[in-house]
């Protein structure tokens, strides 16, 4: 009998932002392929029985590439496994699950797609930032500044067109850019060209939910200036910025929730919910 | 001693999309101030200890102001209590969040975000349509259309000047269209007045990952000949809807796992790894 895959979102870095559907799909995993940037408590939640597989991509240092990925879901799928494909924040922003949805349906391989929470929300939650405003931003506006290593090394940072971020500035848009990587003068110099006035508020979010977590607050102006903060970054550029609580973005905040923490790091009522395992899901088969 | 309000996401409306977090929070709620929108599933999680009003505003209707609904919140918190404010989706997206965050500030009262799966990536999973793709979408972008009642009044459906959404339909992102209304034709006009093809590839999704989803398919030029589906709707505009499963998007489409359940709507494994309640969160007081 065929597999099944399931394209789950881990959420932005916080276990705890993990979704009671991806807990029920992970506990009953047969193979997990997962990326770089899941917390370990969430791969702690996958059965021992299970395969796992670390297939992350970071920075531009690919350990296997995207094809090599396809093929190994379509492969443990046919072999009859249930497999899951972890990856952070949500599968369907910025996370490649259009090709690999592509191949499962080339490999007639059935599939479900589990939602998560994106970073730009869980960042803003730990930053409170508004990202919609009735007085300031009425639209909300997810793009990227990543680039394939090939183009990184001949333009710097981000491969694409300036115009398209002068559209965006010229909305009036909160920008949550994705992936800025660390040239933050390169970004600016973006922003500004875009349209964008150099007193705009910005900030930059590092490993954004977790423990690790680190905010600078900027403007664009001055954003070259920023110390460079360890990745995954986030930077939200908009008049909301100027809505956050100053103290929920210096630069040494911590998350306050976490410092209570035992058993790992997911808080005891939690953990006790979901530890030991729960009996199978009502989807699986039993023997019994 | 002053209590604490939690701002959380609900999620798209699955209650299974409910985040670990969020379950916590609400577990150990004392009072809840909800939306309309959150499913009875996720209502029946609440204490029943707890104080609970329904403070929603829906399709204009408003039953509470926001003004009061702030008020609420403060004076709640201010009595000792731990409130929790529940919103659909993400409460930083489209949910008056910055608002509700100046009253809390403004009257001292401590709060904290807890982020939620928006809509948009509900509907999007369900329908599987991926919101971004290395050869259709660099980017998203979430707008609304939704109106003060005065403004529908005269205008149809949308009090958004049409130059906004000229710059995002210049910018090829994938559009989602939160509150779009019922006023099809309307809708379209705008899209296809700020420079979308009439060929452009659409899609409503009425109540998304619920059991009552209703998804209809069409282009930018057909929109105004779609079925009126159920309020709450979302419109996916763009060359990803393209991608999306035809079997996924047909009218009758209905959530395979969702037959499946027992015990409200929550599968029996997460039902059972989360009832009957956990031991008190260890940031609350015990008497033991």
């Amino acid at each position: 009998m065929t597999g099944k895959v399931y394209l789950v979102g881990a959420g932005p870095g916080d276990p705890e932002l993990l979704t009671l559907k991806a807990l029920r799909v992970l506990r009953s995993a047969e193979a997990v392929l997962h990326d770089d940037l899941v917390a370990p408590e969430i791969l702690q939640l996958i059965p021992p029985t299970a395969q796992i597989c670390n297939v992350g991509k970071r920075c531009g240092k690919k350990k296997i590439q995207q094809g090599e990925i396809n093929s190994l879901m379509v492969a443990l799928a046919s072999a009859g496994l249930r497999v899951v494909r972890l990856k952070g924040g949500d599968p369907l922003i910025f996370g490649r699950a259009g090709e690999e949805i592509e191949s499962l349906r080339a490999g007639n391989i059935s599939f479900e797609i589990v939602p998560g929470v994106t970073t730009a929300l869980g960042a803003a939650a730990a930053a409170q930032i508004p990202l919609t405003h009735r007085r300031a931003a009425s639209a909300l506006v997810l793009i990227t500044a990543h680039l394939s290593p090939k183009g990184a090394s001949k333009r710097g940072a981000v491969d694409q067109d300036a115009s398209d971020w002068s559209n965006f500035v010229a909305s009036g848009a909160t920008l949550v850019i994705y992936m800025p990587g660390q040239n933050y003068a390169y970004i600016a110099k973006k922003l500004t060209s875009a349209g964008l006035a150099n007193n705009t508020p910005c900030a930059i979010i590092s490993r954004a939910t977790t423990k690790y977590q680190r905010t600078h607050r900027t403007t664009v102006g001055d954003l070259h200036r920023a110390p460079q903060l360890v990745a995954p970054t986030l930077l939200v550029v908009g008049e909301v910025v100027g809505m956050a609580d100053p103290a929920a973005l210096a630069l040494e905040f911590a998350m306050p929730e976490l410092g209570q923490r035992k058993n790992g790091s997911l808080p005891a009522a939690v953990f006790k919910a979901i530890h030991p395992p729960p009996p199978l899901a009502a989807d699986e088969e039993s023997v019994s």
